[in-house]
């Protein structure tokens, strides 16, 4: 084991670790007194001592030269690295916490930096683990993942969905593989009492997303008998569970004829087939359709990809909420309810609240908040990360 | 009935139609003309038509030229006006959202602006009513308010909690006044599965605060088998329902002896009297006292009153909810829970998260966000008026 005394030091510039004082685990590049320590000293994924300007430790971290984000911080005392007894350490405190909320074994067991694992990933299927790393720092210590996931978990089957793009700009190739056991086709888990299929190999993400499961429970008192409008419903996660929660009758959309086929199956699946019908297309073409047709449904859920993925995009974004939200507006019957979902870290709560408020002003409602949602607790916020908080539901009537 | 045309006119300087125009329902005495339309040509509560700089209408609004919100809009149609008929159909629409959402009739049934009656606010227990008057636009119509209940709702008794403070800046009087039927002593109600006794006639606001009670029912989740303190307790509205729901131990703290009786009378109501235990003093000081005698909690809730009256004690009560939290943080056992709420609508979300940030930095602890929680939905958020979104509950994970 390395003495944390003898790990290359990154030294910061004056001032710089005010934000890591703050609580804050990322270190940019700029940030760094490359005279003293520059970066092309380090290798991708090197534990490194981090030190202020004047050479007071300020915690450990890893390093990767090819990232903006150049560091991210383990641990305030520079004592404590990444390894595997870390790795291990830190998995039972983020079990513990899954295991007092959830009766089954399906959520997310690491959520990066919040559960003190910057770069890594990892779902829980049962006993498949799907685990996604997305730095060099975690790349290095893959073994160490693998064997810490073992000791903690002993799960029947891991496999690596290491095919997220953020990879490469740590300079990391694309690949998934499954490095332990069997990997089914297709999966069956249950969410709030309705069961689904879905693939852990091919479908998005790492196959599931756990993170509106809250959400979705809080939608159930707002859709039954009524008639459900659920757009980019993907595998029917939200329509499905509307169908076998008393919503009279339910139409899915998504632009995907494998989604199409999937909300099928789970349809069949909950014997809910009767009530949910599918249309495939694009949300804003299907929409402007429907009011074309003066088609009206009591609910409409809007659950979209991220529109706003880099910060550049925010204006451009910003409007596409605005406008998938008036469309959503001009479908629903007289005081129906609008629940709408922004799972963009670069739109806020309050700009999200705000891009509502426009929509219902240029269509002519008015609104009441009801709830805000946010990302289920398997999905914890870091308090000095606002990158850990992206996921925003609100639930809203839509008055005449 | 008065035709809008012959309504006397309230104008607004150039340009100051344009919050109004985005939604935002009040008119300050800086924003109009009162050139052309002096504000001491009006009587307070008065209705009024509000028109731009240029004479286009913008709606009706009632208005008050004591008070610096002058004017509050009812409609952006200048036709419509505050009278009874407005007052039945609104209530209406109240009436049928909290019908959907609620089993048995114990809600907020008005929440002022967001349900289009600004100056009014009216809970509802079982046959009861409580009302609640803040303005003299509303007190102007007091009569058509009781008249139009009895037409929607058809209570029992009705009554007037006329003694909110901030009726003195629409120089209003403060009463308390029975206005039909009899209101008993104390009053029985259930919520999420507890029951309680409150006394509506001399209890906090109007008896109960129905804001909290999803807030609450999140809690349940958090504290089976646990050690639990409930920090300013009040009549036990958080503590008892913990103590009900599997808690194993709960400690409740009030600074106010007829807080600590009510509280024994809802532990025996439920029949938890052996697992709740109180103290009656100043929560800062229970606090510092618990943490010099070492004692620990496995969840500690503060739910304190409105550390933030005005805007210019922002930085003073901010403070005061830094230092609760800190303190509360150092009771808490090993990756305790803290559940802590502000209802100060002057500290908003990301302020009140920042706060908490603050603490635990200050006291060497890791946060994990788990959930957020906001007022019930019997209190739905005016979109365009922040103040009506006043209350924020944050569930966290304190880690060493």
């Amino acid at each position: 084991m390395t003495d944390s005394n003898t790990l290359p030091i990154l030294r910061l510039k004056k001032n710089e670790d005010r934000r890591i004082r703050a609580g804050h685990p990322w270190i940019f590049s700029n940030e760094v007194d490359t005279k003293k320590t520059p970066l092309t000293d380090f290798e991708a994924g090197q534990n490194i001592r981090l030190e202020n300007s004047m050479g007071k430790p300020l915690g450990s971290a890893y390093v990767n030269p090819q990232s903006l984000i150049c560091a991210r911080l383990i641990s305030s005392d520079p004592a404590i690295q990444l390894n595997k007894s870390l790795i291990v350490h830190r998995l039972g405190i983020a079990l513990s916490l899954r295991e007092q909320f959830f009766e089954r074994a399906y959520y997310r067991l690491i959520f990066g930096e919040s559960d003190g694992l910057p770069g890594l990933v990892v779902d829980r299927y049962g006993d498949i683990l799907v685990v996604q790393i997305s730095t060099a720092g975690m790349e290095r210590v893959k073994s160490d993942i693998i064997d810490a996931l073992n000791k903690v978990i002993k799960p029947q089957a891991i496999l690596l969905r290491n095919d997220v793009t953020t990879r490469s700009m740590e300079g990391l190739t694309s690949y998934v593989e499954t490095v332990q056991g069997e990997i089914p086709d297709t999966i069956e888990l249950e969410e709030n009492g309705t069961l689904f299929q879905t693939s852990l190999t091919s479908g998005q993400k790492t196959g599931w997303f756990y993170d509106q499961r809250a959400n979705r429970a809080k939608m159930i008192k707002y859709i039954k008998g009524k008639r459900v409008l659920d757009m980019f419903s993907y595998v029917g996660a939200w329509g499905i569970q509307a169908a076998n929660n008393g919503a009279k009758d339910v139409m899915c959309v998504d632009t995907s004829d494998r989604a199409i086929n999937a909300i099928k199956t789970n349809a069949e699946l909950n014997k809910v087939s009767d009530k949910v019908h599918t249309d495939s297309g694009d949300a804003f073409d299907i929409l402007k359709t429907l009011k074309e047709q003066k088609k009206k449904f009591d609910v409409v859920i809007l659950d979209p990809p991220a529109f706003i993925k880099r910060k550049k995009d925010i204006k451009q974004g910003t409007l596409a909420y605005q406008r998938i939200n008036q469309l959503a507006m001009q479908v629903l019957t007289k005081d129906g309810f609008l629940i709408s979902a922004s799972c963009s870290y670069h739109i806020g709560a309050r700009e999200f609240k705000n891009t509502l408020l426009h929509a219902s002003n240029h269509v002519h409602r008015q609104l009441q908040l009801l709830e805000y949602g946010q990302q289920n607790l398997d999905h914890p916020i870091h308090p000095a990360l606002a990158e850990t908080e992206y996921l925003k539901a609100i639930f809203m009537r839509v008055l005449a």
